[in-house]
């Protein structure tokens, strides 16, 4: 049995607790959707107003060099880099995941067709984040060149679909819905025997676990700055390619800002001889800004650390939740084996999406994903061990309670 | 002879000068450069804190409903729309010019595929801001369908080279260098008799003159909000498609922004049957909220208003630079005839480069383009006509003294 006391006993012996204090969420919230939408940090709001006042109203053009606006892509790309296991000058912070996938898959596509033609299978999950699977569809369409697109119903079996006519292979690192962690570098080494290249999301484990892309041997990935690195509502995502990816093809989205002398003002268009060569148009300055405030706070401390405390509490939910909560029809879908999770838990219940409106009217934020997943993200960032307990007692009495059934929690919301 | 009394008098006349007030500006600066970078307006802060502290750090993921962050680019664009003749629902605000510009040439070149399959060129400016050339290279290197792009030298050229194989025409409303403004009736009335299909590129005239895109008959437009707008530094671009075409083709960027059922996380992309259809990945909020601050001057007035009072300060500005620097080797490249003039005024000097500089550090701050070009924003929003005469009187003094040869000014960044 696990007990309150004792979860205060661990978050006594906490060294990464103190870091809460660097963010700013409401009084009586348990946050467990930073997965969606990383807390707030304290500087966010100063640095905007360093930004609004003194760069834009006085500065004015003149911040484009003494602001550094002009750098601020590979500037962020490098101190996102050093969480990620790559190198300086191989990542950049722009436009948005889609975008960024569309322009890493025209790469690897372009770089597979300069060395052998015959590739025309582009491999992906049927569980990804949609938005993936409607840039490769939306590519597949535009280049028409008979390429096709195979689905995997299930990570394990990557093996028996990988084959030499592999061009590319995308995959979320850890998946948005179940938090199934692929193991990166046996990834990459049975897509690299087959003649492949692989394309990692990012977006669900950047800042939740840690990363080694050189170090796997990575070809490309893509993600999000705005859920664990806690950059800003719809802050613009990074780009990591492998540095011998970087010059190999010109990615097609070739707006001036990854051009190799973009004040020169040439008709024709030379990409940048560096990662830069993946920018394109001129990047919102302030939301950009805003995400150096929360990736300072990661580099207070490292991603080792972080993982150590994000597998207790993910442990520790898991345990609880059936400790206090059995008999309730709850199924858990994330992955008990350490080595293939994320850094959240995700648990089906027929009412799924009525549990968590209930949960939310409590302070208790978590979010629903189609079909009946009730998904808890788990940031050790600001998280105790005391929430999480309070969180599953919380659970508890929605359940115990049928509170899920009033009907405040029934409605959703229609987007058309 | 234009006197500095004449020119306070035209102030004391001027229905628009109290909007001056609701900008902040440095004292001491004549700012002639909100072409490049609007000027900031004193609500952005507030704004800025109200999206960071209160939607952000307090609302959480619920300001994706409560706030309306999910309606932002159709919000915004609606209200960008009643100074471009748009009706309601057809303009977004996303993503950058550049893309924005591969979304609609892809879109208005897979329209003419549906029509006929000959057309195989793309007709543009060599002097168009060089991303246009740039997106449009990428764009024909991807599809690698044999399309052929025609630049063209002078924009009185253009009914020699539109034929019946031009596909689309992409031309700058007002070019970013001369300050030359295209007859959009006119050109669209040539494009369509001969099959062709056009698209604009507001970037110099959003704000800056009166548009009618409906009303003109016009296919797609694009734009910048960071320039006449004052959204900004690097806000999120605006995108325009007729009503008929905003559901003639799927443009090949489909990110789940642009989904018609976005949170039914489906595996096919089915795109939005409306102009959402051009919008891709999440949008950076809070550099999008601050385009609010600048819109709502702009629809305190019209742009009649502000186009006559901008044509007087472009007028001034001209004969000013005539009356009191001739003998100093200075050329206007912008036009003299108002229905061919936009919002600035350029002029070439062997050493526009280090004039520009000199002004400068005189607090004229305008700006420098390739080759030889002093460009000067008048923005009528925030501009007076004593400012003018005050920037011409700053130009005089640094042509008669040779100011401009001063060592300090000589340096050019070099951007690699």
């Amino acid at each position: 049995m696990i007990t309150l006391e004792q979860c205060q006993q661990w978050d006594a012996a906490d060294i990464l607790a103190p870091l809460k204090n660097q963010f700013e969420l409401p009084q009586e919230v348990i946050y467990l959707d930073g997965n969606s939408l990383g807390a707030k940090p304290k500087k966010a709001a100063e640095k905007a107003l360093a930004v609004i006042n003194q760069q834009w109203g006085t500065d004015l053009i003149n911040s484009w060099n003494k602001a550094g606006w002009w750098d601020l892509p590979v500037r962020l790309g490098n101190k996102i880099g050093k969480l990620i296991g790559a190198n300086d000058n191989e990542t950049v912070v722009t436009d948005t995941t889609s975008l960024n996938l569309f322009k890493v898959l025209a790469s690897a596509i372009g770089i597979q067709k300069q060395k052998d033609n015959h590739r025309k299978v582009i491999i992906a999950e049927r569980d990804s984040f949609p938005t993936d699977l409607y840039m490769i569809e939306g590519f597949m369409a535009m280049i028409n060149q008979g390429y096709e697109l195979k689905l995997i119903d299930q990570p394990t079996t990557l093996p028996d679909i990988v084959t030499d006519d592999t061009a590319v292979i995308v995959l979320s690192h850890v998946n948005y819905r179940t938090g199934y962690l692929h193991d990166m570098a046996a990834v990459n080494q049975l897509a690299h025997k087959h003649g492949a290249l692989v394309i990692w999301d990012l977006c669900h484990s950047i800042g939740a676990v840690p990363i080694d892309l050189n170090g796997s041997d990575s070809d490309f990935a893509i993600g999000c700055t705005y859920k664990y690195l806690n950059g800003g509502p719809g802050a613009p995502a990074m780009l990591w390619a492998h540095s011998q990816y970087q010059t190999a093809f010109n990615q097609p989205l070739s707006g001036w800002w990854g051009h190799a002398k973009p004040f020169d003002m040439a008709v024709n268009y030379t990409p940048a001889g560096n990662v830069r060569r993946f920018l394109c148009g001129t990047q919102p300055i302030v939301s950009m800004n805003l995400i150096e405030c929360g990736i300072d706070i990661f580099l207070q401390t490292d991603m080792q650390a972080l993982r150590k405390k994000s597998l207790h509490l993910t442990d520790l939910l898991i345990q609880l939740i059936e400790q206090e909560c059995s008999g309730f029809d709850l199924t858990l879908i994330t992955p008990r084996e350490h080595h293939h999770r994320g850094s959240h838990v995700s648990i089906r219940h027929p009412h799924g999406y009525e549990i968590v409106q209930a949960l939310i009217a409590r302070g208790v934020i978590g979010d629903y994903r189609e079909p009946e997943v009730i998904r808890l993200g788990v940031t050790p960032l600001y998280l105790s061990s005391v929430d999480i307990w309070q969180a599953v007692q919380h659970l508890k009495e929605v359940l115990q309670t049928q509170q899920w059934a009033q009907p405040q929690f029934q409605t959703r919301r229609q987007v058309t």
